[in-house]
């Protein structure tokens, strides 16, 4: 229990704002949290269920004073709050982020830093299909990695600083370039969003099958898709119209593959089938290995029902 | 606890046949559990851990004298063990199946059901992603779904025996004919499975990210893919050659869907990406209004870590 910083503003507090709230109180990392979120609502629960210290309506009486301020918005909101705190910006305080695209973030919040201060985004991969204030919990960064994205010549000291911060959330730390960073996560995390978005869609349009029916039997692979294709819808817009170049090239890639297995059905080329399946196989053992997944089956979902 | 068959025969002793035993185990149902499986070492395990009373090389020596007959091996599979019985299936008997297509095990057991044994098709919906004869767990068919698929003609008496069997082992019971089984499950199970393999195969042959990147950063959506890609291949392989039609037509549509939203993101048109995914959110909360999923934040991963 070390107090890293005097004063954190949390600019946003959903699932992502909130849990970073809570593990800030289990650890003591912060004397004083401020937060700031758009909807009166959300600033109500915050103080309600002690998530801040205090809330604010405009995001620049949030951040009077703090040493740590951390957007945790949509990624198209965040250039806006940005320039809304910049003059109130505290010299020598860390400008940091949660957003899943570090391209538009450096564009979008770049010009707003004042000198003096340390920008750094960051990217915790971590997150579950819930959202709003109520969401967070302490644990959901622990095992999970952080990516950091410094722009050239960011003080080092600085980029520790929050490194030793994320670390005392339970996370591991990653330092990436912005660019690399957004290709991996149109990979691993836009991908797989994109393609589950549009499974459901596609399931809820059918004329032949019933949505009841699709709900019905969900439990032989579609509910897998629809957890991920739960999540803020907001958030998720601004991803795609944000890291664009990426997600278009991972989706062509995405297609080419598709045709060869849907070739593969149509003339029932068992063997192509068979060899894919099985090289998918190995890269779910990896991740298990990896500690960024269980083995237990069905995550013990099937047991849990008992 | 009422004895239900005198003698039952697993043909296939993996996820599913095992899962059977156990749940006949534990709720009496059967007096006397025969078990066949192609691979000696399955066999040995399976006797070892006490899920049958025998188990044989040959299924035709499983089958004697059995009341109910349960083909529990690749759809691929079924015709040549249907063969191989058919000579010793006991007049009365209940001859059934679990494979995930209806149409293949209809074209291929039916030729070799005799007069007087009732085939009746069936498919419990509830699987996980691992595999072999120590994968099985007797809650595995609790809450979820088992679909029967009786060829017109079919004895009323012995379906409501198999129906009150798969209740008894925890199940909710569906009748369906077999064409609309094959279309419900293409797309509630085929096409996200085939999906999700194709997810993985084009993440793991990309040279702008390693493969250890994927896995590293895999918890911000695609380990989820990765769950249903861990499947059986051998299984999954003869799924797709075995409900050819089903799965290209979902395919298709898919695919249109699919370049509606890649088009969104090229033009960077956010309201068709909101819109989207607001309503595969809804969809979403039917699964779990209708208890096939639970609500808990990533499945309790998350918290679970702790």
């Amino acid at each position: 229990m070390t107090v890293m910083f005097e004063k954190v503003a949390l600019l946003g507090l959903g699932l992502i704002g909130s849990s970073i709230a809570h593990g800030m109180r289990e650890q003591g990392l912060a004397k004083t949290i401020a937060g700031h979120a758009k909807s009166a609502e959300t600033r109500r629960v915050a103080l309600e269920i002690g998530l801040v210290d205090s809330v604010h309506e405009m995001p620049a009486d949030a951040v009077a004073g703090a040493d740590l301020v951390i957007l945790c918005a949509p990624v198209g909101a965040c250039g806006a709050l940005a320039a809304a705190v910049s003059v109130q910006l505290k010299p020598g305080a860390i400008l940091s982020d949660v957003g899943s695209v570090k391209g538009a973030i450096v564009r979008d919040c770049g010009p707003h830093v004042p000198p003096g201060v340390h920008f750094i985004p960051g990217h915790p991969i971590a997150g579950t299909e819930q959202s709003g204030p109520r969401a967070g919990f302490a644990e959901l960064f622990h095992g999970r990695w952080c990516i950091l994205t410094p722009v050239p010549g960011t003080d080092p000291a600085a980029v520790a600083k929050l490194t030793a911060f994320w670390e005392a959330l339970g996370s591991m730390v990653d330092v990436m370039e912005v660019a690399h960073h957004d290709l991996v996560l149109a990979i691993t995390s836009h991908l797989p969003h994109l393609i589950a978005y549009n499974t459901v869609a596609t399931a809820a349009d059918l004329e032949t099958v019933t949505n009841s029916e699709v709900i019905k039997y969900s439990a032989s692979g579609f509910r897998d898709f629809t957890r991920i294709a739960a999540s803020d819808p907001t958030m998720w817009r601004d991803v795609f119209l944000n890291n664009k170049e990426a997600v278009l090239e991972m989706l062509g890639r995405f297609t080419e593959e598709l045709a060869v297995l849907q070739r593969a059905v149509r003339w029932g080329d068992g063997e192509t089938l068979f060899n894919l399946f099985t090289r998918a196989r190995e890269v779910r053992r990896g991740i298990i290995a990896a500690g960024q997944d269980t083995a237990a089956p069905d995550f013990g979902r099937g047991r849990a029902k008992t």
